[in-house]
């Protein structure tokens, strides 16, 4: 169902706690028929996702277990945005907690609705070119590696369906087809 | 928190309706701290994505009001799997019920864990070619067109950030680097 032409009578948050907020909405269409709706809100203004590209085409991965599928996936950099931060104050910010990089060139890579079915949420993603280094700032119990990756070895493992984390097949495919891993600038 | 040396000590579901379900573990750290990682359950198998590609390289794009965002978005093909059914089968089921199309032709295109921080799903993708046409089975109220658009077309929108959908954006970009795109057959 699409329910654009329907009105929403009535909304409540049906469910909180930690990052999971679902919300209900009480619909009614121009017929008079009624349903409800019920999604997932984020908790946050929005996630953002960072891609960093270093000067000989090596881009450093996150290699982290995640619960919920119960094994270690390789993820790009990134986290959700605090209130008032833009996307791209939140990118910087999440790119230096979690690998210690700071980045002088930093470009748009698209604004996507990942389950735009069931969920509110917008990711943004970012190209981060001029890396420098600092120190990590991780979250008490955050325990991540970075591994470090040549583009063309991403790319051959994308290819092969050896990574399942779509927004790191996404966005490394994109710089690609930009031209971002020609060895260019941003 | 990565929690892959913590033990699940209690696991129940802690919300249910519709096609939101969450379950919540309590966890018990080697040290013996206690936590809970609260998370969404797939209610399915998983999902599936097809990229169907004719053989003049157009490929039909859904075009579908998507409540939780209040916006039109451009999706692929797909759909929820059927406790039972293959991720292949599912794809083939759920292409013909959406647009009518039936392909000879399917390859793999990876799976994927999209929301792995907070999701259970496994999200598989296909790459269809061969298509002929029969008729479509919509469900009852399901308000979706289709709108059919070249390759080219669809991955200059995606290059210029006018789709924000994920699972199309990758779905094209993935078939652009594999060659699906160039004009043979899968």
């Amino acid at each position: 169902m699409s329910f654009n032409h329907w009105k929403c009578v009535k909304s409540q948050i049906s469910f909180q706690e930690r990052f999971i907020r679902v919300r209900k909405d009480d619909l009614l269409s121009p017929a008079g028929d009624v349903t409800d709706y019920v999604y997932l809100e984020d908790v946050s203004p929005g996630t953002v996702i960072i891609l960093p590209i270093s000067e000989d085409l090596q881009i450093p991965l996150i290699k982290q277990y995640r619960y919920p599928i119960q094994s270690i996936q390789y993820n790009l950099p990134g986290g959700m945005m605090d209130d008032g931060e833009s996307p791209l104050e939140a990118a910087k910010r999440e790119l230096r907690e979690e690998t210690g990089i700071i980045a002088t060139d930093w470009k748009q890579a698209g604004a996507y609705h990942p389950m735009s079915s069931h969920h509110t949420r917008t990711a943004y993603f970012f190209i981060a070119k001029g890396l420098s280094f600092t120190q990590k700032e991780l979250d008490p119990y955050e325990d991540i590696d970075v591994e470090w990756m040549s583009a063309d070895k991403a790319i051959e493992h994308i290819l092969r369906h050896e990574f399942n984390d779509l927004e790191l097949s996404y966005a490394i495919l994109y710089a690609k087809a930009q031209g971002y891993l020609d060895g260019e600038g941003v």
